[in-house]
């Protein structure tokens, strides 16, 4: 008997009709000889409503007081969800983050998971229950609750199984799994099979918004294998999980693309040692994370510097600046917010040179003129024109081959029709 | 300092500009000097509207998911209300019930409070803040979320107020306290100033909807000064309190009138000892509350036995009446849906003689037809044509002087204007 903890997002559960579906998904899985464990989020549009509403009455509302009222959202998810188990016959029961004993540090609106005690969960599960958890949620020292920030109810998830030794963590999503690149951007873009922790933590990072990092890396640190797969339909997703030797042959995994993402320049900083320490040092504090970073060549004794933010944090980051600048005596500072970062993923660039240069070599051909570039040992990415993205996106993807293959059992020849260059 | 607990129901706080209003009224309140603890119900229709979508997924929601889910309605409102109290620069906490030390026995949807631990509100309280807690909602010994049921959140208010020996308990409403009648009715009706705890449950129990049987019942037994008071204005409301002598000097206190009340008669029942026993036992157990009960004269050995039900519980009754029927050999039984009873209480009835002849009095000289009667030590109630219970209301609050006296102060001669018999 296997042990599947599933996460279900607020679309996947946002009316009646859906928890029905959601249900019957649950039951077929408890059904097939499984014990189960789902982690349920507020139902659609739950905690925007409840965010708007604190707002009306309190332009900053207080945090433990948000974290009361957001958790409510996953509370009734969950109770509600139950009961549309129990309408199909199925033994089951929620748990509030408190009562799947759930304990978080103090940090309230983005708590981070300190210990789990599932013994509850573990009883009901003996009696044949399905345990319904809300997610996003847990009970802090103070007997108060707390939220963990976006993405929790993915943490949840991914925490629960490793405290219960889950043979899997599910999060089913309204998309199929982890593509080689945006479908929407890319048609021919291929779902994977498979694909690294460590590749997924980049993927996440740069922008591909289908799991949150904090739940991957999570996952990662306790060995959980996480299944990313479609909540309509039932069939494979993609497996994230500990890197296997042949997982070296694929090169490159996936693109992504980060449209939200403003550069900073600081004019003319004079070019002597610890500036660059004191400017980043300073939006450290500021909790301000920067990204990628490019400094100039010197020209008399002074260089601009460049660095991106997140387009959300370029108000917190003007504020920084203004008195940073004078006092590194620096000439100025700008911003420009019509960038975008592409990246290319692969844990196979570890022994696969050549990457960086074919990148290049592609953006050049399509005109796409590259602004910054950073790498890691898995990842390259660039800072591009917005307006230049989703080209960029569609000649890598084909250049690096990883569209969908023509049938091969089609008699037709190959046409590669899909996987076409895009003429715009 | 005096420490007052006051209770919002769910159409003070149905929106943000309601949230922010009553907050100025708790605001106020500590500003004059007292130590305030906030009881609130669920904003506006939340309760009815997650009783809907429970429905929505399963029929017959299980009684703990369904406690689940209606307990985060008082949770969110809770939360936000405190926010609320923080923009106008008020210390404040919100607690759901346990957190407020509530606990109660294991009966979902209808828990009755066993015991209070309020030390986490007492030490909130010395620290100057108003303490918000979530009504209608306790723990049970299973750490699972029970409700009080029907008028929950008054009982969660003057139990707080026993536990923490508050010196009053202040129901706050979208009325301005109990009148003599409903002033829809008779609008010479004047508020109460005072009326005794007894009053106030054979008020309730006549039909009167300003408070719930129950938080009366648990303000007398822990001799809690609650009162009933307006939300809207400041100004004195009705204080229900332990009976002084004055009081008695007070003969009828206030007229009430339930109109959901049906009768049900069984049809020639043999007149033998145990028989009627056996009918009102068979009830009991199923949870049927009688209220009025009349015995026809008998003849030939047979009688009708009539008895009034809350009109909700028809359907229950006619199927427990069904086979009971054929078991006590009555011909067969009948329901009249058309009545309405009216109820004069008033603790002064101990001491005064003759106030149910004049109540028959003038209802015969307004042509009202009694159909059935039953007495208290401090209540009479007569059964009536619905058609005829304003009418019964008007006349009586007349009859027994309890409307508006003309302003003494004023000029002009008293004109009695609105004490005047309706034509009607």
């Amino acid at each position: 008997m296997a042990l599947f903890v599933q996460k279900y997002g607020g679309s996947s559960v946002a009316d009646a009709e859906c928890m029905r579906r959601v249900a019957r998904r649950i039951y077929d899985t408890q059904k097939a000889g499984n014990q189960v464990v789902v982690v349920v989020s507020a139902m659609g549009d739950t905690t925007d409503e409840l965010i708007s509403l604190a707002k009306q009455v309190n332009p900053e509302p207080n945090e433990r007081e948000m974290d009361s009222l957001l958790s409510t959202g996953e509370m009734a998810s969950s109770a509600v969800l139950t009961m549309a188990l129990h309408a199909l016959g199925a033994k089951a029961i929620s748990m509030t983050g408190h009562q799947a004993g759930i304990y978080v540090d103090g940090t309230h609106l983005k708590a981070k998971i300190k210990t789990i005690r599932p013994k509850r969960i573990q009883r009901h599960l003996a009696q044949g229950n399905v345990v319904v958890v809300a997610g996003f949620q847990g009970m802090n020292a103070s007997e108060d609750v707390a939220t963990l920030g976006r993405g929790g109810s993915d943490t949840t998830a991914v925490a629960l199984a490793a405290a219960l030794k889950a043979d899997r963590c599910q999060i089913l999503k309204d998309v199929d799994g982890v593509f080689t690149a945006n479908p929407r951007v890319e048609p021919s873009a291929v779902k994977l099979d498979e694909i690294t922790y460590d590749e997924m933590l980049e993927l996440a990072g740069a922008g591909a918004e289908v799991l949150q990092s904090r739940a991957v890396e999570f996952a990662k640190n306790y060995g959980v294998v996480l299944e990313v797969l479609s909540s309509f339909e039932v069939k494979p997703g993609t497996v994230v999980r500990e890197e296997v030797d042949e997982m070296e042959h694929i090169i490159i995994r996936g693109i992504a693309a980060d449209k939200n993402q403003a550069k900073a320049t600081l004019l003319s900083v004079p070019d002597t040692p610890g500036v660059a320490a004191r400017i980043f040092k300073t939006l450290a504090a500021a909790l301000i994370n920067v990204d990628m970073i490019v400094q100039n060549v010197s020209a008399e004794g002074r260089t601009d510097l460049s660095f991106t933010v997140a387009e959300d944090d370029v108000g917190k980051t003007r504020r920084v600046l203004e008195p940073l600048a004078e006092k590194v005596k620096a000439a100025g500072f700008r911003f420009d917010s019509d960038i975008a970062k592409i990246s290319l993923v692969g844990v196979g660039m570890k022994s696969h040179s050549g990457v960086a240069y074919q990148m290049f070599d592609v953006l050049a051909a399509n005109k796409v003129n590259i602004d910054m570039i950073s790498t890691s040992e898995i990842k390259i990415s660039v800072a591009i024109r917005m307006a230049d993205a989703d080209k960029a996106v569609r000649s890598l993807h084909q250049a690096f081959k990883l569209g969908r293959k023509a049938a091969p059992k089609s008699k037709a020849p190959a046409k590669k029709k899909k996987a076409s260059s895009p003429k715009k």
